[in-house]
């Protein structure tokens, strides 16, 4: 090894000893190359090099006209999990009852909660959302407490709309109608889509949650092999709408649950217009679209949709507050039958709700917090990706997802998750078991989901111990 | 006449004055006989029997133990409707599209609203509910803004216990779960309950809502005869289950929606029994229960349910707040469905929002308020009463409610509801026309419905003018 390349490589162990200390976490600026070059005494040329080099090892990124900044580490000891494989026919789905049982268990007040997708309180602005309803109640009185009938509230409304040029999206106030929560979005886009006991496209595995809305339509699932990257293949889907008549296609393309997958803009447009020669309506679910670890968003399914076959849907719950309770749907040509569901399903969006959100986004510094949250959780996702590799057994798989806040594991066939799950809760911690993503019953039996929005010492004590756990069932 | 006559005569004549002055208006209590008669320094014998003719005259009605009180004064003129005469077979709905035109065309800010059934918003305790939500936001802090999974807040689900017996109702807070608003728990309901393309049995004339719901689930609406006194006639109802086979019966018991009716005790026994027989599930909206004009409430038919048939369902919309979407459902056997069903259509019930209604419920004299607002709306209903009784052309006729603010009118054949409407929104006013409260197209085109709700100088005027427009279509 020459001078040269001792120099660099000393200058790349050092930065590398800082991140692995926590000097530097993840989404942390280094030092530029100019500032160490100088604080090193060494020349510009070996510290470059020295990034280059700690480029190549995924430890950090470079950032145009910004600088070099720590990479999300993902541990190098459990692997990345391959594509799905779900079986090739719609199925009735029943999850319904191993979720409701999820949600009761989860009343355990000494629980260590890995389980539902809760976003972490202390990082919701619960304060500031608070102070700003007070100040709209005390301006609007009881007009604050009026019904607010669909499409809903005219501020939000607006501000959903500036807020989706940000994903290549030209909508107007007119075409969003605001809902209670992503969950009744998605409800209303499925019943206004669907015909009775129709086929609904999912990726594999997929959010409960759908599952739940599909198997109380009346509908079914199928699940289409899904990449935990970048998500559903759109070669399986022409293959399946080629073999079955398909009703509608719902995809969470921004960090899907469980997997955190993140499609690639050109196959988010292959896949509208894939959908569009068929005139197949897409269900585009964002809720997780803003809580990118990236720099910047992938524009949305919904700025390739030339035929309003495209319903856009997204919530506030995730970034803002999951209990106030307030979605929004552009549901494109079905925007009326959406308008009209709604007012048959709940009649209204909560109104004093709706207000603090719009004021919120319109005054509260809601991009400010986004950059805060988004920063956090980033570090929280990797570092519980690294507790995994560390504390799980041999054959591990983890995904890396590039948003959100949640994790997919598969561990090795001997582990069955509904078991350790009943284990778990045993031992006062608790995650969400693969089965309940697949109307399959056969398919993600070693597998589960985990919720890193709450990490610290608990979350980290109990991925430790459910590894042990798992390590246990693996080699029983 | 005899001197002692005279003497009564006049008494009574004083008292009928004051009330003609409004010095008592309509559940006022009038001075006791014992008072009166050392006032006007006679004896209590003429006062007894002054008082008597009032009371026959429909004037003043006595409530052991308290007293005589005004009686709501409903209009000479106009006669009372009689009972409705729906078609005999089930029919496919489709009231949607005026149901949401009324919506957008109510968006005039210069229209008097005589039209949705909300209720007045200075009527509603905003100030005291926002002090409430402040000080619980202060205490829970982020927890105020987490998901509430269902069945939703206990805190609620006691209080909502507790008050059930009042109408006779052993309710534990497991029996209950919450949802946003009386339309969700409604559609819960009937998704719960009935199977597809099945038949749901309504009151005639009924709430569009419920045909809204029934219409966006593709169930079928059989309308029964209802008396605007009693409600739906147990006799028809037993004909039609005879004749047709049916998935659920729909009633509101106290005040319907628009009727006003009120089913006496007896009934609700009888429909229940009769409905337990066949094992039919009866969903029983009780959203104006607590607004009756009386002096205590009628039992509720799930007080009756002996085979957890009854689904009883509610909400604070009329009487705390339309806008915060609170409401419950106590589903008997069908309990866990619905549950299941609430977490597949909107997840939650808005957090916050069911925090402050438990503790107004709990803390915030509830019942001082209900007192209140019952007499004001009770005044209300009667004045809207009798104004139609001077404005309305010959031969209308108005309902008798003893709860809620609605009243329905029956005017003349001649006059068309629909072309009546069109013609009252270019003179800036609206109500809600009868064909909007059938699935049955031909009934009800001479009827609408009055939203008494925001009686003061504008309704006044606006219900002066609007039966001078129909008294012309009546004559044209």
């Amino acid at each position: 090894m020459d001078k040269q390349a001792t120099l660099y490589h000393d200058v790349a162990g050092r930065i590398t000893k800082m991140i692995d200390h926590g000097a530097f976490g993840p989404g942390d600026r280094i030092p530029s190359v100019r500032k160490l070059s100088a604080q090193l005494d060494v020349s510009v040329t070996t510290v470059l090099r020295a990034y280059r080099v700690l480029e190549n090892d995924g430890l950090i990124e470079a950032r145009p006209q910004s600088g070099y900044y720590v990479r999300n580490r993902f541990p190098a000891r459990a692997a990345e999990p391959g594509i799905s494989k779900p079986p090739l026919s719609p199925s009735n789905v029943s999850v319904d009852e191993l979720v409701m049982k999820m949600l009761h268990d989860a009343k355990n007040p000494r629980l260590v909660k890995l389980g539902a997708a809760a976003p972490n309180p202390d990082l919701l602005p619960s304060d500031k959302l608070h102070r700003t309803m007070a100040a709209l109640a005390r301006r609007f009185g009881s007009r604050a407490e009026a019904y607010d009938f669909p499409p809903g509230l005219e501020a939000l409304r607006i501000q959903v709309a500036q807020r989706a040029v940000a994903v290549g999206c030209t909508l107007s106030p007119d075409d969003i109608v605001t809902t209670c929560g992503t969950q009744e979005a998605v409800t209303l886009a499925l019943r206004a889509v669907c015909k009775p006991g129709g086929t609904v496209v999912l990726e594999s595995p997929t959010y409960y949650g759908f599952l739940q809305a599909i198997e109380a339509l009346g509908l079914k699932a199928l699940e289409i092999p899904t990449h935990p990257r970048t998500g559903m293949s759109i070669d399986a889907l022409r293959l399946a709408i080629e073999q079955t008549p398909i009703d509608a296609v719902l995809v969470v393309p921004n960090f899907g649950n469980p997997l955190g997958s993140c499609m690639p803009e050109e196959s988010r447009r292959e896949l509208v217009e894939l959908l569009a020669e068929r005139e197949i309506p897409l269900i585009e679910d964002d809720i997780y679209g803003e809580l990118y670890s990236g720099e910047e968003r992938v524009k949305a399914a919904k700025s390739f949709d030339e035929k309003g076959l495209v319903l856009l849907a997204a919530s506030f719950s995730k970034t803002l507050s999951p209990g106030v309770r307030v979605g929004w749907i552009a549901a494109g040509r079905f925007r009326e039958r959406v308008e009209r569901l709604k007012m048959a399903t709940t009649l209204a969006t909560p109104t004093l709700g709706q207000m603090a959100v719009a004021e919120f986004l319109a005054h509260g510094g809601y991009d400010h917090h986004l950059r805060k949250i988004r920063k956090i959780y980033a570090r929280q996702v990797a570092a519980m990706a690294q507790a995994v590799g560390r504390h799980f057994p041999e054959g591990t798989k983890v995904t890396r997802p590039t948003g959100g806040y949640v994790l997919w594991v598969e561990m090795p066939a001997k582990v069955n998750a509904l078991k350790l799950y009943e284990i778990a809760l045993k031992n006062d911690l608790n995650f969400a078991p693969g089965p309940i993503f697949t109307s399959s019953k056969q398919k993600f039996r070693s597998c589960l989901r985990l919720n890193c929005a709450m990490w610290g010492d608990a979350a980290e004590k109990a991925v430790a111990k459910l590894g042990k756990l798992a390590g246990e069932m693996a080699k029983g």
